[in-house]
């Protein structure tokens, strides 16, 4: 049995005989609500673990690096070891979600170019939205990194808008999450999933992601097969 | 009677014959947590509105100009017509209130450079903190005002350092405004105050602002009557 290094609210990431790779195991586990709303839905590891393992494999071939290496089980990824930054970086395309209750915006405004907020990783003080001089001042981060990441996120925005664009999704915001390596390079890491995206499908607009848990207006599993299968028939479709 | 414009928590705008000026007039009441805790105080106005026309002569004295005209009566000043920039530009030398519970930094971090955080004026959603884009969104400000901003902020924040250095008090942190005036040019704005500054003794640590009335440590009146006294004695000294 590997060593378990840290677990988190979706997932376990455990050591491997190689130091230079880590192995993350997706859980049934759906928080929201900076987990005070918590529920198990049986498959949802195994939806997200294949879903982001396709995500990075695409953004990979579309030249978009990541710490994905390959997917070893139903649950179970390897990936390259980092030192995850605590900071969750959003891009948003469209206005929803905390963004129009922090700020009163008009829900579904328009972001162009897209916006980029900073949030701090920390569960006790509930992951609060901070500015650059605070995103320094909490991570390793040189200003020229800082910067760095955030390039980085929108040039994964515009190629995660394609992705979903061929599988009838729009792309509304979504979370990332770096890592520096044990080279000292920053690294595009955690997960690209519904737990982390807003997608809305393009003919309906209905909500694709977690909101459906969030919100209670809807089943969760069923959305994520939906949104793995539209992946995999987009991949088919090439 | 002059046309009143705008009553704010602390002070209200009138109209005056000259289109290029306002008259502002400081009122008793101290408010705290965003209105949240309130309560008047006789004699606050007049010092709130000596004590910042004394701090806006001496910026304009040290190259610093201001809408401050000129005090009118105790509790009357005559500024210059601005359009209020949605915006509370805060800077912090020390690390204090909610900086501390936002990040958990520990209280009293010495910030070098200084700190500048950005709040969404708006009292339907809290003050809100945000980040640079939102300010952008939020205002008709451009990337290069907003970095002007910023910079004029760094330059309040010298000269107030000097400013109550010679009064034996440490600047901890304060807030400023900034409208845009007739000719569009931006312009330091509002108040410099114990209500918008804290001002620390430099011998004894005393908090000597409104943090007496937040914390409900002291009386006001008389912590604001010492500052007075000291900006006055500074003054005279020279």
């Amino acid at each position: 049995m590997n060593e378990l290094l840290y677990e988190g609210k979706a997932k376990r990431v455990f050591r491997t005989d190689d130091p230079e790779k880590l192995l993350l195991e997706y859980k049934d586990d759906a928080t929201a609500f900076n987990g005070k709303k918590k529920e198990s839905f049986r498959g949802k590891g195994e939806l997200n673990n294949r879903i982001s393992s396709e995500v990075f494999r695409k953004l990979e071939e579309k030249g978009v690096p990541s710490h994905f290496l390959e997917r070893l089980s139903d649950t179970e990824q390897l990936v390259r070891k980092t030192e995850i930054i605590p900071l969750e970086v959003v891009v948003r395309n469209l206005a929803t979600g905390s963004l129009v209750r922090r700020i009163g915006i008009e829900e579904k405004t328009p972001l162009t170019p897209p916006l980029i907020e900073l949030f701090y990783k920390n569960d006790e003080l509930d992951d609060p939205l901070i500015n650059d001089r605070h995103a320094l001042m909490l991570s390793d981060l040189t200003y020229e990194e800082l910067m760095k990441i955030k390039e980085k996120a929108l040039e994964v925005n515009d190629v995660l808008i394609e992705i979903f664009e061929d599988c009838d999704l729009d792309l509304v915001d979504f979370k990332l999450e770096f890592g520096r390596n044990t080279e000292g390079s920053i690294l595009l890491s955690d997960e690209v999933s519904p737990d982390t995206c807003r997608l809305w499908d393009k003919q309906t607009g209905e909500k694709m992601d977690k909101d459906v848990f969030r919100e209670g207006t809807g089943e969760l599993v069923p959305v994520y097969e939906k949104i793995l299968q539209r992946l995999e028939d987009a991949t088919c479709a090439k």
